[in-house]
């Protein structure tokens, strides 16, 4: 999905909405559990209920892969269900060096090689460019690399700070963006960092953001959207435990529905007031 | 494998020599990929010739994750057959907030989940504690926590410098031994870095080291070892392509033997040397 596609599913859709697909089976209804593949038929049913709600989906691996083949397959049947207007991101912090992140690549993004084509990956930069690059090597794909991330360890290292005054994200985000361009790479910045947007967006006025960290790990939609949103928007803004685990029980997609709509329409109100889409 | 098992093993083969397996079926002799499935009947062929050789076996995950399901089965297959007194490491490269580590600690630790038992996995350090300790926290396994690694992009963050010229390598050793112990973690330090070992070793003399970069991609064996070794050797070296793709005939197996052997006989000159196992 190019940029521009992107950008016209937001204004469609009024939602920059991401949910993620941290798909557990202690905590997904029970009367799933005997289905053949409960992951599998939690996924659908979630991404049937809310798919005019949001523009992307994002499969955190780990909970996959946690189950060896078994969870790979169910990962595949997800992906294939994730609807083309949609972004799909795989939510796996890869990167290694040069013909090792070649290898994740054809692993993630080339469907005749390992029966997964997603659209974007998320990328771990601590091994620099060579190990960034073949990612972004790859046309009409998308690398969202790690900058500022939401969880408590971000600080050890994200915040290590250099003799004049530049931190470790800031200075990831200047040398990702000279290898990759606004069409191709995205950064990971958490909502729980709200402080961080402004310093952020010196760095990467144009590229857009993928936010976990909206809800469940207490960030703060209208703060991210005032110090982080651009001109054409700029942010996916992911959610996952309010959104897929609003029930265990049997109406649960409704919920899931319900929550994504919430969150919808909340957007829509950010998007108006930067006005990328009209009032109405 | 506890670490006193590992140095037991070690002072027994008089090698501390890890055997990569980024197993490429563009690599491997031709006459195997006619077999059901190639790579695990290459790896099987070459674990057999080289077991008495070697202390550790490290299948490379994006080798096996890029063909999907069917590559996650070559994996599996593929541990099943590492012997149980060699080190079995995935490496992987995992690292995510916590909730996501531990499902990444059972996809590659817990073989009753995932199918997959291993010993040992490298970790990305870029997310801070909570990515990391979950690994950590899963007892008899062995977290290989990215330092200095071996590849050009090394330079491009892991170099970067604080106001006090600690560079962040060197701060990743420090808060990450406080997490763990010598018991429970080793570091990747890349052959290629010569000039870092000193520095490394200031800062962690007691662990042991996992050091990538030696044969194909210019490291010396003598330098890791001169500025590397501890008194209870602390180092696994890994060749991979020297090793595993010697020769793509039909006498790759005795080949890589060959070659196993050719590094089996330097390490124990080194082993002597350090007086780690008595001159014969």
């Amino acid at each position: 999905m190019t940029r521009a596609a992107l950008i016209q599913q937001i204004k469609i859709k009024k939602s920059f909405l991401c949910i993620g697909l941290d798909t557990d089976l202690a905590k997904i209804p029970a009367h799933l559990l005997d289905d053949e593949d409960p992951i599998f038929s939690f996924n659908k049913a979630i991404i049937e209920a809310t798919e005019d709600l949001c523009v992307a989906y994002k499969p955190n691996i780990a909970f996959y892969e946690c189950y060896g083949v078994k969870g790979w397959k169910s990962l595949q049947k997800t992906w294939e269900v994730i609807p083309k207007n949609c972004l799909s991101i795989a939510d796996a912090k890869r990167g290694d060096i040069g013909n090792t992140s070649t290898r994740y690549a054809k692993a993630f993004f080339d469907e005749d090689v390992s029966g997964l084509g997603f659209d974007a990956l998320t990328i771990a930069p601590y091994m620099g460019h060579d190990s960034v690059i073949p990612f972004l090597d790859i046309p009409n794909k998308w690398s969202i690399v790690l900058a500022l991330t939401s969880n408590p360890g971000s600080r050890d290292f994200q915040n290590f700070t250099n003799a004049s005054g530049v931190e470790l994200f800031e200075y990831v985000l200047d040398k990702v963006k000279a290898w990759g361009t606004p069409e191709n790479t995205m950064f990971v910045v958490g909502a729980t960092r709200g402080e961080g947007f402004l310093s952020v967006r010196k760095h990467v006025p144009d590229y857009f953001l993928l936010v976990p960290g909206v809800g469940a790990q207490g960030g703060s939609l209208q703060e991210v959207c005032k110090y982080g949103m651009n001109k054409e928007c700029g942010l996916l803004v992911n959610s996952t435990r309010g959104i897929i685990y609003a029930s265990d029980g049997k109406d649960f997609a409704e919920r899931a529905r319900e929550e994504a709509l919430k969150l919808q329409k909340e957007m829509q109100v950010e998007l108006e007031r930067a006005e990328i889409i009209l009032a109405q």
